[in-house]
């Protein structure tokens, strides 16, 4: 299906696959407007058309790659080919653990799938170019699968994290997932408890010799957007995203960019 | 175009055509999930599955209304079209405005389109059922239209608003348009001119014997949510219409409802 809607003003109709967790999309498409109107969008038809869904029927990621779940592959594979078949031009997906099956999802849609970490480790390799050292806090599955220690180091840098099953990493998972206090469950109203073990866990990461923290997961985009003050700088790579689809969307840059981690 | 990926469990799926302003959509998908958290959604599954797409294409709806700018009814019908084929149940338009060429939008589509005011209407009725006089904030269209006055004379109550041309409807305008301070411009920032204006605004509504009061654009609810008091309670259309494609998208209400006004 191709759209005749917006092809005479966009370069590119970014597809966003959201839900993964719910409020992680909506806070993508708040920095989209944002930094839409930093740029200088001053009316609703300065800005672009976009495509989304909300794919809440896809498996838990972290278990789906640890084998203790369904597998998140198929449903990730047909929310894409929905976007792709409704016209979208690009896939943004804003969970951090889905980039665990990239490359089996890439395989199976005809649109460019834009890789988190590497713009991410892009992003601070031209914003921070003395830093070597990087903290990322992100979720078990992300974790076990090396996704920023391996775009990290291609972009010459070194990841910091928690290890598998260490107490901090079961803290860093519990202000995620915990069914109280979790971000998951409390939504924008992030818990005093999410937010504490999320500073004490920068505050260790910096005493380890880590010069600034990644948001690795978008639930802790949501809490690090909240804190008054953090013991690092801290990077939300779905920020740095947000800008690459708004240059994507007016053709400011163009595919291939650092899709392939 | 058939979508499987969550017939199972979803009476139906909702279609979100947004970006008519920039914001409104996506305080329409904060007040989905947080209403969604507080029915008993504790995981990403938990909920709705939705599709949308952010129109920014759509011409201005009050110029369209007025016959001072390009006809917003093509775009309407496109994005409605490509919703539904995408798989959409129903369709929910966030921005008041538009519903002035309801009729001619519906008449082209194959979904139903949840009628704002004659929801808002209905919801006042059950909410408040010794209120008689309902204040209404809107946009120079929605004024001319008589969206909400329609709807709430239908439902047994009595709108008051401001004339058109007046300097209080062109101070409610500005708030929204202004190029500097206005919410279109400002986004989630609003400005305390508009605040202000908006405040002064509700008290004399109050003065001559509102006893609630609408805030009848997108752009309006933005600015109602983030004040602290106001002089009279407020109903927000988009929270009235999130709590109805919830019950739609779980099967607790069916259509029709009251889409027709």
């Amino acid at each position: 299906m191709t759209l005749l809607f917006c092809q005479d003003r966009q370069a590119a109709v970014p597809g966003i696959l959201g839900g993964l967790g719910p409020l992680a999309h909506v806070q993508f498409e708040q920095r989209l407007i944002q930094r839409s109107a930093e740029r200088g969008a001053r009316c609703d038809q300065d800005h672009p058309v976009w495509l989304l869904v909300n794919g809440t029927t896809i498996p838990n990621r972290t278990e789906s790659l640890q084998g203790t779940g369904p597998d998140c592959v198929p449903g990730l594979v047909r929310y894409a080919q929905l976007l792709e078949r409704a016209g979208a031009s690009f896939l943004v997906v804003t969970c951090n653990t889905a980039h665990g099956v990239y490359d089996q999802v890439q395989a199976q849609i005809g649109i460019p799938w834009i890789h988190l970490m590497a713009c991410t480790s892009g992003h601070l390799r031209c914003t921070y170019p003395t830093v070597q050292r990087v903290g990322v806090l992100a979720t078990d599955g992300t974790v076990q699968c090396g996704l920023y220690s391996h775009s990290l180091s291609q972009a010459g840098l070194t990841a910091m994290g928690f290890e598998l099953n260490s107490p901090w990493q079961d803290l860093v998972m519990q202000s995620i997932y915990h069914p109280d206090w979790g971000i998951k469950t409390t939504g924008t109203r992030v818990s005093t408890q999410a937010l504490t073990v999320l500073k004490q866990a920068t505050a260790w990461l910096k005493s380890q010799g880590a010069e600034v923290v990644i948001a690795g997961c978008t639930e802790l985009s949501v809490a690090f957007a909240q804190m008054s003050s953090l013991p690092l700088p801290w990077v939300d790579p779905l920020a740095v995203v947000a800008d690459i689809t708004l240059d994507l969307a007016w053709g400011y840059r163009s595919l291939p960019l650092w899709q392939a981690a």
